[in-house]
């Protein structure tokens, strides 16, 4: 309990979406509820997601449809995070992509432009539900001849709703085993690019915020990366805890988010 | 000229196809007529390729359109040499192939059945030019599951009409950045696999036979490997050499096979 009152005297929260707010498009009952308390308290709260396929504006959409209206400076996305990465560290871009419309539709409002493979001056890596020999051949001369080369999110497998399915890791290890090259940046978590953009948003120190998802390696170790307080959930992949090294453990486990308020 | 006259009183030769042969669809003029001069000094000839979309039938086709008239039992390629080698070793077997028709002609006809991936008992990774995210998720999961695992070639990039594209060798990076495995076996040059399997066919011993290619690591490389001289013909992607290691350096190299009996 007294690790809970500790963690609830912070000022903001970054939490994770999927498996802390929702599995794919069905929400965890407990995560709703304890956004709702959450922000009952008066706390900042981000949500920060490696999605690769969404804008800011459809995650939007569908927190509306568990009842949660939250703003879109509320949210960043790896989609979003990679434009603005670019943008603030380059300026707009002339970018190519593997990625979706949900990527696409965030460059394009962080004023980079969409372009073939051999006009880029960047390659932007994201997992495409349409990815096709084609598509792969372009990423391939992409990436052999582009000077800037970043990945959205370093996932390489994700659970779909009937077994695995590939992550935007599949085509990062697909052009490393053909080229030899690795991205520059990847920007999703647990990388510090994606939580520094965070911690801004939620203009707290580090030290002020806590943050929340489901899995050891990814949320847990971005969090402790920056030096935030952490909380796991099992509410998503992770089933039960088992953490060897002392270091990775995350301050503390419960059920879902509204377990906090218990 | 000692050299090509110690060659040329070899009994068997192994010949790549692609870049000795033909260029895609286009014959090598010093290629095909150098097998013709082959031939008709009584030598015995196979064609090895590491091809693993075309099928024997398939390859014999484009040969004849050359004006080369070849047996089946003169062309090995990956397609079939991998049904062979899994009958050999396994008997029949249930494969889930993420490869093409060609691939499945030889497979089926070799005996094996094409199956569901959550149903083989042996997935068989090569080149798809209709892979995509479909194809992809169902190679991942078969490769999370099953027993054997076996790859066509190993090649990672082939060069295409207009550039780069990718080769078998991409899925198994794929794959390996995903689940951390890698292929039991891979079939194709440079291992030992094919070249044994094109020495019974010659019915040569290793050094009664001459292996031709156009790729040092791949044609050289599998030719030293079983103990084979070797030829380096410079019709295909290699277009100078420069071996800095003395014991990778082909025996002879020529600008074509036709050079052989100049």
């Amino acid at each position: 309990m007294q690790e809970e009152q500790e963690l609830l005297s912070k000022k903001g929260f970054i939490l994770d979406v999927d498996g802390v707010i929702c599995r794919g498009s069905r929400p965890i009952e407990g995560g709703v509820e304890g956004v709702r308390a959450l922000l009952e308290m008066g706390k900042r709260v981000v949500f920060v997601s490696n999605n690769s396929t969404r804008s800011r504006r459809m995650l939007i959409n569908r927190f509306r449809s568990f009842g949660l209206d939250v703003s879109e400076d509320m949210i960043i996305v790896a989609t979003y995070a990679t434009a603005s990465y670019l943008k603030r560290e380059f300026g707009e871009l002339d970018v190519f992509t593997t990625g979706e419309e949900g990527l696409v539709e965030e460059l394009e409002g962080m004023g980079h432009r969409i372009v073939d493979y051999g006009k880029a001056e960047c390659l932007v890596v994201a997992s495409n539900r349409n990815l096709n020999y084609d598509l792969m051949t372009k990423a391939l001369r992409c990436c052999m001849r582009v000077e800037k080369y970043v990945a959205t999110n370093p996932d390489r497998i994700f659970p779909g709703w009937d077994g695995p399915i590939p992550g935007t890791g599949m085509i990062v290890g697909a052009l490393y085993w053909m080229t030899g090259r690795m991205p520059d940046a990847v920007v999703g978590k647990p990388s510090e690019i994606i939580m520094r953009e965070a911690l801004e948003k939620l203009g707290c120190k580090p030290e002020e915020a806590v943050v929340v998802g489901d899995q050891i390696d990814v949320d847990v170790a971005a969090g402790k990366k920056v030096g935030c307080k952490t909380v796991l959930v099992l509410s998503g992949v992770t089933k039960k805890v088992n953490v060897a090294e002392k270091e990775k453990a995350p301050d503390l486990v419960v059920d879902d988010l509204s377990c906090l308020f218990k």
